[in-house]
């Protein structure tokens, strides 16, 4: 296997690298089940959350993931940076870099950001967000959780509803679903679909695309996007696309139910199906600490390997 | 002793309970008093603080207290998280939970969030203040510096001055001190004072509250809660209930002068008396690292035992 | 040679002090060059950075240092903190300290804080910038970066470029550069520049600060603060002051290019010059972490040798 540098996105990434993320991702999980949950993995590294957008939850998690590798952590918060000084991207990144980091967990609301500091830096970088763009990390947690349950994605049917036009979660789960063999349906209102996406079908018919559906990934709807004229009302939104517990009928009894969070409950999706035996929510993000620190590990100690 | 899992509050402590955690303080600050301050005690635990509300003080109490135990710490800040875009308070810790965090130190505007937050989480709770109703850490730390020279608090006079009716403070220590046997006052203006507060004797009259008075425990003042019409002007309550050296008179020779802090000095109480003999108020901050030490470690690892 | 207990400035400190820290820095930058970029150095030690102006770069760049050399920290911001209840900064520092930490990294708005600070505080003061005062680990790592290609200061013209009258960058290397034995220049528009510079010749004749120069110092200008009438436009500025390539060929060949970052581009230095062969501007950033690594084990294991 090719030794990785970099997560930024799944172009160019092999079947069998994925799994064998995922499956470092396993044997990460079961760290979390033991009392002691550290292992010395990491230890003499230093990883940098730099965060051009704010995120406590994939921010806290990263975090979570290198401590228990027994990395160091440093975090550059935007707030209050030399960036609102008018300071650039690059310089900020090529500041870091002069400190001897090893890795560098970049968020921005630029797409492409990751890309061009995969460029600027000579450590790793892992794409947590960039723009529209993608975020790799959440469509493997993504698929860790699915696969936790379907065993293989291997032609099953994963309905992506929402703004699918906005969505880094819709776009990297349409790059990395569709290599594990997954069937991927992207749907929402006309004013929120993208002309083109990627490994999906797109519909503005919610329906078909939760008909018999093995799992429906619900995204977070942007309130403030709603007020542009082009696009329904949160009400007309919420009676035409909602997730309700009639809608998940249209799926496969047992259809799993994804989120990346936060929820707007009520909003994309109605509060009690977060609690009901389809909601794999804290899964989702109990998997995001094992797939983060196996992300670290392949990028940081497996390229030796 | 029951194995005890959160500290919400002191309802159904047991005396021997609080002396219990009260002399692990005590091995615990002589940790503090060694060149190496830090015992390998909680390594391999991880432990968030969860804070609604801002305190910079209270939060690195507790951090520091987790890393001198050698766990890992993650801050989960307001500011820029999720919960203001809307999310919930319990999917924020549920969140956190499904990281497999082991313990949550968690700070609210919200009175009995703590409590809550112990129904929905498997880790352990600690209340590090929750709206007006308790912060059982700070009555901790003031019964452990009264100890300090008092030796036992059976019959002591303890008189408790200011905002009684918003303090969460005041409300911990009236629970906690009367538990070892103090005899608990509390003074203030009557448009300060509950209308009844469980465990202590309420007055308007200073002078009967700090007449041969052990400690005096004075609580800080929020100035713009003082707009309210039917509430004294700031000038009212100096001249009226601020601690001054002939107030500190009214008490026992060489009584204690406590403040939880942040202290606005020449309000609630004469500037010089803070750096005077009869205070105790740097004594209460490191008090309150070994009391904190101590907490994390009945709760994490007493619990086996 | 005499412990060293703070760093604030370098005032009374001998050339062998400061020789005998920059050669420290210089076994620390090959830790930095290792695998495993970690040494136990400060293990056991706790070391507060305490910022009560905004400093992301300075701030990480300490953190880092300290985390290498295996000290915990605690950062403690202002922002959100006790001292925008009012609380002073004395209230703020002792409150610190009585949670028994080792080292306290200042910054500071107000000239003359870390002096106050070091008669307030048992534990190491480190002056990470107060007011337009003193930045002593900035002039650090300037000499280290200056010594490193040139061998030895000792009567080499060091030309600093801009803002000088506001600058703790200028301030600190004035009183450091000539210790080791530097010819220091400061040159910069009339209305930027102080009556007097102790230790730096000042003069509004850029051409001459230039003139066969070893190295360049350019500042950082503020932008708001060229607002003011008595002051050059930012136009006019650009046009007589900024360092562009033509101005650098007044310098030696080969002159180095230093600037405390972050760098406004196009502004007091003609973007290209940053990646160009004169730039030193990484170079200062990684020479930031071995001295800061450096001053840290001086001030906290180095008193006992």
């Amino acid at each position: 296997m090719a030794a990785l540098k970099h997560l930024l996105d799944f172009e160019g990434w092999r079947r069998s690298e994925v799994e064998s993320l995922l499956e470092t991702a396993r044997l990460m999980e079961e760290v979390l089940e033991r009392p002691m949950k550290k292992v010395p993995a990491l230890k003499g590294f230093t990883i940098a959350t730099v965060f051009f957008e704010p995120s406590t939850r994939t921010k806290t998690s990263f975090e979570l993931a290198a401590k228990r590798m027994s990395a160091d952590v440093v975090s550059f918060a935007v707030s209050g940076s030399s960036l609102s000084k008018g300071e650039s991207y690059k310089d900020t990144l090529l500041t870091l870099q002069a400190m001897v980091l090893d890795a560098y967990v970049i968020r921005s609301p630029v797409a492409g950001m990751a890309h061009q500091a995969a460029g600027w830096l000579r450590g790793s970088v892992i794409n947590a967000g960039d723009g529209r763009r993608a975020h790799p990390t959440q469509a493997l947690l993504d698929a860790y959780t699915l696969l936790d349950e379907l065993s293989q994605l291997e032609g099953k049917k994963i309905a992506i509803v929402g703004d699918i036009a906005h969505s880094r979660v819709a776009r990297s789960n349409a790059e990395l679903l569709p290599l594990l063999g997954a069937d991927v349906w992207a749907a929402g209102p006309v004013g929120l679909l993208p002309e083109v996406l990627k490994g999906a079908r797109l519909t503005s018919n919610l329906a078909e695309a939760l008909s018999d559906a093995d799992a429906v990934m619900v995204l977070r709807l942007q309130k403030e996007r709603m007020q542009d004229g082009s696009l329904p009302s949160i009400r007309e939104y919420i009676s035409e696309y909602q997730i309700t517990a009639e809608r998940m009928n249209l799926a496969r009894p047992g259809a799993l139910l994804l989120h990346p969070g936060p929820m707007n409950r009520d909003l994309e999706l109605a509060g009690t199906l977060a609690e009901g035996s389809h909601s794999r929510v804290e899964r989702q993000v109990r998997a995001g600490e094992a797939v983060r620190m196996a992300v670290l590990y392949h990028l940081l100690v497996g390229r030796a390997a």
